[in-house]
């Protein structure tokens, strides 16, 4: 960055560990905001700022939750607090984007656990970088019918449902995974043979 | 952005008013930032603040200069209160950007003027709205020896050159336009039609 002032260059540098940021595109969003007017990049830059103070983990789910204004304690999240919802299923997700899409789907009344990761002995993540002592600890004290475990269809999240599918079994309470299959809209041409196989294999009766 | 929490919406909402990020960009961002250390967040907020306190624009030239510490004003710009530069020429380009991008090719010595735009009737830029006014004021006031015209290959860079001419023309100054041609490393197979016939027109001797 030579030649760059270095209120100008800061921004660059700054921009670019977003991921996804080149130095590039960094550039380039540096000079839109050079540009643009002074009360709107300042709407931007608190944005951020009161996403940082006014978010939290609930300390229930560890999914999102506000921080009441003129407090510091994180208080239990939307889910957790309404008593229209199902506490005996707990739906396991990897991340809290994972538990919004699995709420925007409708589909689902109960209680979440956000564990923040999946198991990914590679990357050195085990079992001990996730919230699942929590999970678990949650699970003794107030065991839920049923646990459905909604981690990705990739090996990590292979990995933790049959992890967590060991370590609750002994508890005798009922944990399933969410189906695979074609997506919908998918075409069979177009599906690849991983898919394809899974949705053979998980064929139910018409 | 429904079921977001407000400060999450908010961010989402900021960053998608970014060129080239729209709202799937955004949310993958503001979830980065939610995971980010506090630190790193504010700091990238604060540089985007201090962008719009620290930066103004050359009161001489309209490229990029600091504001000093504890002033208002904005100070001549790095370039403008060089004594080693040449003031008898001026390199005229569209943006900061480009006055940057001409610095970094080493290759020129004189003075600049950012015009912030180029004269582009369908979009209802006319010369009124660049800083065609100062740059021949400027020039009245202290006649350069020549004026390079460093506008876009393009073609509201082309109507901006030729209006530059028609003004300066008349002062008896030299103006003059940079070459174009093949860019270094052009093959000349994967070349366009209009560079290629550019590039013919404008051939010198060996």
């Amino acid at each position: 960055m030579t030649g760059y002032p270095a209120p100008l260059a800061r921004v660059i540098e700054q921009l670019s560990r977003l991921p996804g940021i080149g130095e590039k595109t960094a550039g380039r969003l540096a000079f839109f905001l050079l540009k643009e007017g002074k009360e709107s990049v300042l709407a931007l830059a608190g944005s951020m700022e009161r996403l940082k103070r006014e978010m939290g983990l609930c300390p229930q789910c560890f999914g999102l939750s506000e921080i009441p204004a003129g407090t510091e304690e994180v208080a239990p999240c939307r889910v957790c607090r309404d008593p229209g919802r199902d506490n005996h299923t707990i739906c396991v997700v990897e991340e809290p984007s994972d538990l919004m899409a699995v709420e925007r789907s409708g589909e689902y009344k109960g209680l979440y656990h956000v564990l923040h990761g999946a198991i990914f002995p590679l990357n050195g993540v085990g079992p001990d970088a996730l919230k699942i002592k929590e999970l678990m600890a949650r699970v003794r004290a107030h065991p839920p019918v049923e646990i459905i475990v909604a981690t990705n269809a990739t090996r990590a999240g292979d990995a933790t449902a049959l992890y967590l599918a060991k370590m609750v079994k002994p508890l005798d309470i009922r944990i399933t995974r969410i189906a695979r299959g074609l997506p919908m809209g998918g075409e069979i041409e177009y599906t690849d043979a991983g898919t394809l196989g899974e949705a053979l294999d998980g064929r139910r009766e018409l």
